[in-house]
């Protein structure tokens, strides 16, 4: 990791990215830990401002938190057949407690008769307990929700993107009918849109994965896509419809109000810290991070400009006043005084940190009762909208808060232009793997005959995957259309979304 | 368990304290996972509420969040001998990672080269990053906290109060100073007590540890300690100064001002999933749970009561408007309007879950523009502050409010005369002896020679422990008088604080 400079993203975009998140100090590898990560103080701000809009948003549809066991027995994953196929390779497995001192240095104490898995989810060890607390049609629906971590042994990392461990919240919550479970699957898919389009300016995409994409152990699995700056997919959150398989598994059922035994209807859904990776590929540049002011940690920096103690007692008296003035109107506010630093080397590390906004007071600003704005973004410049404003000291609350309304809006319409720009038919099998060549990839609406061998054979020819089929308010009425599969010239139904992923 | 009853303190405490865990639905064993417990929902809404007031001021003390690794490689445990040794018993290590299917079932795939421990605590893997985030004095105090869960296989559990897995928040800060790291020690011990008494209501004891009973590497553990009903005490939070031992295991080094290269000085700090545990046997009662208004997730239960179809309709209405008006002013309200239960059960029920205010709504009540409310504590129904009372519609907003308030204050005066009442010095042995016959245990004053001879030797016969040896401001003046150990006779310089504990 070089120490000042950022890789530009036209000459490594996989380094570039690295280079964002080190710079403004959001996490690291954790290196000694295999694929795992620290998520330093910038990087954890982010994450608490996903989790409050997130957690809001739960409670307000009826769900309520709790927090289940890390370690699950080895035989619950065994009970859903599919589900611990899908996890065999990537559990973590505790088998001993207690430490002692060996010839060889520390030995292990005590193997347990039965091994644990560190949780890589939770749906057989909160099945288990759903078959406790459901009895009656009464007791339903249950809406239960978990922050917690997560263990998922992968060969390849990529920070925040994939990790050996990972932060995430996975609702679970069981009901009388399948019509019901499908509702709640949707409603939180919603929730997930809602929270990337409003918060994260983070344009998705809702579809259904195929079934060779599915959540092992669930019926169906639907999720949010979205495309970032090289092209790649990323899925930003998944709700799976897992009929009755965990409720068979686990054997939890309910006397419905004619009186049967009958077993519940489940669904889960997850969201993580990969969000975060989402929100640093999506809006950043070649000068560091840019963060929507809804996820930022500092909405504001300012920084005093002087050159003798006088001035910088009078400048940074009256940043003070400013900076009290923005935090009473909600914004958080750093006022960067220190001496050790010149403001060019402040401008550079506030940039590279995300702060959307910086303002710069002098002693010329004060005599004109103004402050100098520069926003984040400097890609705009020639716009006009990046450039220096000069703006009054009265009502600078006011303009602040427009500013930052004004910037939260102009990245979510730029990521949208851009994903918009990026997505494009593809009618004929060369068309296709043109698309598809080298490096490149976009969000391309292709015909596909419904079939696993196909969707294998494009990616093993291309690398693209389906991403998912878009529901209808998420895709061009075209794609809509039936036609001819893109590979195999077979009868397809409809188009559906392909990219190479994360 | 028993659906219905709840065991009487009389008759069985510890049984009566599962009783009104499992009745409130606050949590229950894991069983399937052992020593390990599932937090219900209305356990977590306290833990959240218990979260948001402690991170509130510790960001306001200047600490930020960050999140490092569950796993720590088994050999970073040992770099400081100390930890390593107060640990080893405790800890659940991951040997294996993917499974795969053998001819007895599930098998383990890979073992890894060095094992890791499951989190006992993170002072070792805080350490490691610590030495590549500080190089100079510029780079201190660095001030974190990390919210997490923790895991240690405790071989005797009690549910919230020592489970093999918990959640916790763990700081950790580093200083260039010892002074400066003895403040922070002291700053987070202030900070756990002001929760406790401001909005935990439960009173509590500073002090600080005996060598016996420090954390397994500090310099000196400072502790808060309270006295649960029974006599026995529990320690709710402690605050460890490190010195440089940490700092030295793992060679976190700083350049100060003079241009040398030091040692940090490390602190680290806790409060568990074991203050619910507090909060539940300091205030509870036989008919249940018991919750300061500041903690409970529900403040107000409103009961409409209601017999014809046309009282319902009115009844509910109203009940509605009174809810919402309420929760204007920033209440928990749930109105209890189920059809298929009676009065009498809706309130036995909201009783047994700790809301602090009940309200009944019925149709006289609705003509003389009045409510009856029911504060829930029926201990002190012969004092006349918790009949039901007869409250105006009109300005309930404000009568509510106070009537809260007035509750918070009383859990906490009653806590206090409770433990004030528990509080006895014994100067003989035995006197000291006959306080901890059997099952019975205070907080006792008594001098100590300062040895751990004579602290196991007490240990041994009366099953007391030195809780701390609290600071000046906490304890009675007297207490600080010189005389001779209880035990041997042998000079000491001032009394210490003995109880039998949890």
């Amino acid at each position: 990791m070089s120490e000042q400079r950022i890789t530009p993203r036209a000459e490594d975009y996989s380094q570039w990215y690295q280079d964002v998140i080190a710079q403004a100090g959001l996490a690291e590898a954790a290196e000694v830990v295999r694929g795992c990560m620290v998520i330093r103080p910038h990087g954890y701000a982010i994450w608490e401002k996903i989790q409050a809009e997130l957690d809001a948003r739960f409670k307000a549809t009826g769900h309520k938190n709790a927090y289940f066991p890390l370690l699950i027995p080895l035989s619950f994953l065994a009970k859903e057949a599919q589900h611990v196929q899908g996890f065999a390779m990537e559990c973590a497995v505790v088998t001993h407690t207690g430490l002692k001192a060996g010839p060889n240095g520390i030995e292990l104490r005590n193997e347990l008769e039965e091994p644990y898995v560190v949780r890589p989810t939770s749906e057989t060890i909160i099945g288990h307990f759903f078959k406790k607390w459901i009895d009656s049609w009464r007791d339903l629906p249950l809406l239960l929700n978990q922050w917690c971590n997560i263990m998922r042994w992968e060969l390849r990392t990529r920070i925040f993107l994939r990790t050996s461990e990972f932060l995430w919240q996975e609702g679970h919550t069981a009901h009388a009918t399948h019509e019901e479970a499908r509702e709640e699957v949707l409603r939180m898919l919603d929730v997930y849109r809602e929270v990337c389009h409003d918060c994260l300016a983070l344009p998705v995409i809702r579809g259904v994965k195929t079934a060779s994409e599915r959540f092992a152990g669930a019926l169906e699995t639907y999720c949010i896509e979205s495309l970032m700056q090289d092209g790649k997919a990323l899925q930003c959150g998944t709700s799976h419809d897992l009929g009755q398989n965990f409720g068979k598994a686990f054997d939890v059922t309910f006397q419905n109000q004619a009186g049967e035994r009958q077993h519940v209807w489940q669904t889960s859904w997850g969201a993580t810290t990969r969000l975060i990776g989402a929100l640093v590929m999506m809006h950043s540049d070649d000068d560091g991070l840019v963060l929507p002011p809804r996820m930022a940690p500092v909405h504001v920096a300012i920084v005093p400009i002087y050159k003798t103690p006088e001035e910088r007692g009078r400048v940074v008296g009256a940043a003070q006043e400013i900076a009290a003035a923005l935090r009473a109107d909600g914004r958080a506010v750093e006022l960067d005084s220190r001496d050790d630093l010149r403001p060019g080397a402040k401008f550079f590390e506030w940039e590279r940190k995300g702060v959307p906004l910086r303002l710069e007071l002098g002693p010329r600003d004060l005599d004109e009762r103004s402050v100098l704005a520069k926003v984040r973004l400097s890609e705009i410049d020639e716009k006009g909208r990046g450039k220096k404003l000069k703006l009054p000291l009265a009502d600078l609350g006011v303009t602040v808060g427009k500013a930052l309304d004004d910037f939260q809006g102009l990245l979510f319409r730029r990521a949208q232009e851009r994903i918009q720009a990026n997505t494009v038919f593809a009618d004929t099998w060369d068309e296709f793997r043109a698309l598809f060549r080298d490096q490149e990839s976009k969000f391309v609406y292709a015909h596909w005959d419904g079939t696993a061998e196909t969707e294998d054979a494009i990616k093993d020819e291309t690398k693209a995957t389906i991403r998912c089929l878009p529901i209808r308010e998420d895709a061009p009425e075209k794609s809509f259309e039936p036609g001819r599969c893109v590979k195999t010239g077979r009868p397809s139904g409809r188009r559906v979304l392909f990219a190479k992923n994360y």
